[in-house]
């Protein structure tokens, strides 16, 4: 298995993955690596979503609900739902429920992941 | 001038301010770093693009033109170029006609600003 393990969503284990990940300026993506990575910039390319995850990964204990963060946003509440639906289903959040709330924590071994691989120069080994 | 400074295209000196950009887990973006970095992320958000950006970063010497490339893809010369062009467009590489073909290199001022905004924690000051 290739050193870039993506998408995101589907490697349960990133935080030690994450170590060995190297940079694509190191190597070329292969098809399927460039497949997975393309889909989470793709969850990353609206302006919405990307507010909504800097929003989240930057919160007070490092997790929100919708209703901490409707309030931010003229979009509606299902909207706002649903861009963090797809944010989690690209694997850069993370959701947990609790009574009536859905919480979201940003999942730094992703981030870490996609920081490693964006780096100018290759990771050291 | 927020420590963000999006898009990546417009900034003419990204390596002094690529130094204290901070991380998007570290504040949240406003809605114009979050318009510009949106449109990063979507160049990146095509799985040809992100592979011939890999292939132009991790090309010998840095830099390859649409000579060095077309071989490792079944689309057109033509698409490729354009392909190209919406790197450039965003930021993320830079070209230089010489002869009969553009040459393209990535920024390494823009991988870095990208790294340090999705570094899982915030970067030192």
């Amino acid at each position: 298995m290739s050193k870039k393990l993506l998408p995101l969503a589907d490697a349960t284990d990133l935080a030690d993955d994450a170590a060995c990940s190297t940079s694509l300026v190191a190597e070329p993506l292969t098809e399927s690596e460039a497949a997975g990575l393309a889909a989470v910039f793709k969850a990353l390319a609206d302006p919405v979503r990307l507010r909504l995850f800097s929003l989240v990964a930057s919160h007070a204990g490092g997790e929100a609900c919708v209703c901490d963060l409707a309030a931010s946003f003229d979009v509606t509440q299902p909207t706002i739902s649903h861009h963090l639906k797809v944010l989690r289903e690209a694997g850069l959040l993370d959701s947990e429920r609790r009574g009536t709330w859905i919480y979201y924590r940003a999942r730094p071994e992703a981030l870490a992941q996609l920081s490693v691989l964006l780096a100018p120069q290759a990771a050291a080994a």
